[in-house]
């Protein structure tokens, strides 16, 4: 079994230290209580129930997989339990409104609490997070009566929630579902047609399902432009609130996948089922980026954890195995961890892997200033630097996760290939990370030509400013003066770039297209870099010098001069970008026929 | 299922018009039958029964898997009557000693026929493939008496070989191996010991199986210095060379795997088993390395195979899916071959992969002239060169490779992490080329320690004349000048980091390891430019301007503008090298501890 304990430390380096979690949380004047105390007594809890509870229950429900039977979907063993122990440890309520029983909790620990989860059992954490995530989407959008009827059962984890969009035909291009919705006289609505992709649309931990979905009136307009969303529940409540008459949405069957198999992913055939309106009609894209948005930083987070399994199993058999003599030894063999081919691997993946959770924990504060900060300027300014940070969450974590993961199964070597050490089924796990709420690509696209392009570059300059000044107090600091150099030149090249796709994109769709992935890993590396440099600037202005603070600064030096080497290829990839994919030479190229 | 055909116009083109193998072998003297007419028959044949017979239970042999029951091995539906069309067509007897009925076949067409059949089916693929290298090895190093009673049986297919390296503490490192040989008054050998990962070790295909093991006398020096090799049959021949006695050798369980389900991975447990000595005592090492040379080009082939089928999928889905719109269009959707990213991805997989096949070809073309050549001092040189693109091959086809799987994952989207597509299981199968026979970063070591540096640069200087004799060649088709200056200029890059290494590394084997991985992609990108030039200015040189030649000259260009790129990161990399993982700040780094 993959090894694995949260990484509790480095959660309290960044929440406490580097970004000051309680303090920024005093000057919104809510969640008061959240003290340094509070929060490290959260995480120690979420660790404990996530390595007793779900850890155990990840290999089994890999190989268990769930069960398809006539339209009924079950779990592997040990998950409807594991789920009753997530309810009686009060982890549904987490991050939802106290009016409906929830209890407010600060993003940056939400996120990191997710990671725990997902690291666990990426399975298993899908199932509570659809319903978190669709809690939020109904506290933003649903009327007050929809909110009566659901927010409770959902905010205790009695009843959970799903996400309906994909159709077979529609998957990146939302425009073209074929989903019919027709108004009825009480003003509920029939909604009918298939959805697929539809993770936890099936299953037996609750008693209750709320799909949110998207569907079409008869008279909308085409396109993304004519999309509504509804909420169809599984089964109608009564007037109680128990649940009720069945409604006539149903589960087709579920996917055989490479990964997540724990995690039942169905197709669901909506027959004439009965479901009510959220939010305005036409405007049901905009009300699921509530919780689109919401899912894209918890996919990062699964990609975040389950590479922190990587790496810790990855060094704990490093440490173990040993092949091959160092320099001067006179054993018959060393550990590999020693080599320095290994040592490359494994510092990749600590490196990213920190880098990402700083991220997370920084664009997690923003989330609270945009959402609870008395002036307005402010959060309109934090929600514009998240709405950058949310597809680089999304898809440079994920990659960097995904590449994690590869790098685990290289150092155990043939071992890494075998189902029993745990290791190929992390590559299997995290690889719909990269895939999932919007593919890697559509994360670029969105980075460049929406959050960059269509703002005109005004996030792009406030959030220029917040990584000049993580470098300026690392330069400050005075010892990381190598490092700071090649953060400031990466950050002199990505501003470049910018500027002159600023100039040159928005003639050019094209030319956006063919260079937003190599954009995106270009800004996340020089994120990553700045974050590096602030971690080492505070592990120095503590004054303290153990062996944590030494493996910051030691993590920086390596991500400044291992990884932020990558700047160059996608610098030149960008710039010869409007020659490669977009080049004349290549427009005339049919790619069906070189095979014969 | 996953769209394949074989791409011939391609391998043509290669044995045809770029290397010219019928001219090779003409000087060669030998193999004068091998025309163009009948390198081509052979060719198109292979793709018909690959595309026949082996395509159609790849799919169904990953669901199925291998059974193991009390030590018998049962291979998935259909594997059986395969492998007897498989002997049928005569395929088993390629490329071994016309004495033993085998036929001679050029290297660089065998290489290409394996490729076809490992895109096929990879799992079928490895069962005669060890059989034939373990014929080379037989051919090479064994006695005559043993070559009597073996090589007959195992050229025609009936009987399949293996090759029983590793044990569970001993992989990258043999010199740690346990399994003891003791002699026999008959001057056979007793063989005792457990060695696992053994592909093909058991099955249901052949009468009968013959095990190449490592093992140890008992007063055989320490580490890999003391390791002999044997011959060890599952049944001992009786006079008549049919199977006779069962040897203690058996197989006490079968691996379960991420990918290459339907081959049978075992633990093979020797107990006093019967074996017979290949080539001297405690030259073991050396004797397996025949065999694991022709592995080694051979795994790289399942990459390019592997990555073809990929990208062929890719393309056909890219063609059929229609989302979003392209600038202008007037249609509900579009192809989705039409979005610049997706060009991109598939632009990347067909570049890599044609540059792969290409690398393959010119590798094949000097076996033999290394073997075949009448003057020593050209079979030398060749043997040097081929020498140093063996780990290349293995390593850098397989690492391309696996991006371009999963390249073409991403482009399914979702529809790539189902099962249903192939397009995961092509992740899964492939993922092993990267581990076995030498994980790449073993490769990586090989390449600059023992093919670059313990050679003082000799072959490395002959083999740089090759590449600026490629680079040369194409300056003087002048159409391609920018192309041309990329290559020229990562050439330059190349040279000048092995020189510095060749100045450097003997001194600091830290080094070398902390850069050897980096080395080898420079070495590879800069090698697959100088292959795309060639093929771009032979395109030119025809004086023709069918779509096959524009495309080779597109990928030409794609290659020199966006793979080159990676040449910036990797000299980065290896300059920073001695900075980064041997570094007095990583000294110290203990890797254990960052957790908690």
């Amino acid at each position: 079994m993959a090894t694995y304990q949260a990484p509790l430390r480095f959660m309290r380096f960044l929440l406490h230290e580097v970004f000051n979690t309680q303090e920024m949380l005093k000057k919104l004047d809510i969640m008061e209580d959240f003290n340094v105390e509070l929060m490290d007594a959260i995480l120690d809890e979420a660790a404990n129930f996530s390595q007793q509870v779900l850890l155990p229950i990840n290999q089994s429900g890999d190989e268990q997989g769930c069960t398809f039977n006539e339209g009924a979907v079950t779990t592997p063993d040990g998950f409807k339990e594991a789920y009753k122990k997530y309810l009686e440890g009060g982890w549904a309520v987490m991050g939802c409104d106290e009016k409906y029983g929830g209890q407010p909790l600060p993003k940056a620990l939400h996120l990191m609490i997710e990671e725990i989860f997902y690291a666990c059992n990426t399975s298993f954490g899908l199932y509570p997070n659809l319903t978190n995530t669709a809690i939020q989407l109904l506290e933003t959008h649903a009327s007050q009566e929809l909110k009566e009827s659901y927010l409770a059962k959902m905010v205790s984890g009695q009843w959970s929630g799903t996400m309906c969009l994909t159709e077979s035909h529609a998957g990146s291009d939302l425009g073209l579902i074929k989903t019919k919705a027709v108004e009825q006289p009480d003003n509920s609505y029939l909604i009918s047609g298939t959805k697929i992709f539809i993770s936890a649309g099936e299953h037996d931990l609750t008693e209750n399902i709320i799909h949110l979905v998207l569907a079409k009136l008869p008279d909308a307009p085409e396109g993304s432009r004519g999309i509504s969303l509804f909420l169809v529940p599984k089964f109608l409540p009564n007037e109680d609130n128990t649940p009720g008459e069945r409604n006539t949405v149903t589960c087709g069957s579920i996917e055989h996948k490479m990964g997540i198999k724990a995690s039942a992913t169905c197709v669901l055939n909506f027959d004439q089922a009965k479901g009510y309106l959220i939010g305005e009609i036409n405007a049901g894209l905009k009300c699921m980026f509530t919780m689109m948005n919401n899912e894209r930083l918890s996919v990062g987070m699964q990609g975040v954890g389950i590479a922190e399994v990587s790496l810790q199993s990855a060094t704990a058999y490093a440490l173990d195995r040993k092949q091959g003599r160092h320099q001067g030894s006179k054993e018959a063999a060393d550990s590999i961890i020693g080599h320095a081919d290994i040592r490359r691997m494994l510092l990749s993946m600590m490196s990213m892997n920190g880098g990402c959770r700083a991220l997370a924990a920084f664009a997690g504060n923003l989330h609270d200033v945009s959402v609870h900060h008395n002036d307005e300027a402010e959060r309109k300014k934090s929600e514009r630097m998240l709405a950058i940070l949310t597809p680089v969450c999304k898809a440079y974590f994920t990659d960097a996760s995904f590449d994690s993961c590869n790098n685990g199964v290289q150092i155990f070597g043939g071992h890494g290939y075998v189902k029993e050490w745990g290791m190929e089924q992390l590559v299997r796990d995290v690889r719909i990370t990269q895939l999932y709420e919007g593919t890697n690509g559509i994360q670029s696209m969105d980075l460049l030509s929406r959050k960059i392009l269509a703002d005109d570059g005004r996030g792009w300059e406030e959030y220029k400013s917040e990584l000049c000044a993580m470098i300026k107090e690392a330069e400050e600091v005075n010892v990381l003066g190598k490092d700071c150099t090649r953060v400031r030149q990466a950050m002199g090249n990505l501003s470049s770039v910018t500027d002159s796709l600023l100039e040159d994109g928005k003639r050019n769709s094209g030319l956006v297209g063919a260079v937003a992935t190599e954009y995106l890993n270009l800004f996340g590396t020089v994120t990553l870099g700045c974050l590096w440099l602030k971690m080492a600037a505070v592990s120095i202005n503590t004054g303290e010098d153990d062996l944590f603070y030494k493996q910051i600064r030691s993590s920086c030096a390596f991500y400044c001069r291992h990884q932020m080497a990558t700047v160059f290829t996608s610098v030149n990839r960008i710039m010869a970008g409007s020659h490669t994919i977009v080049s004349p030479e290549l427009e005339e190229f049919e790619l069906t026929t070189l095979v014969n």
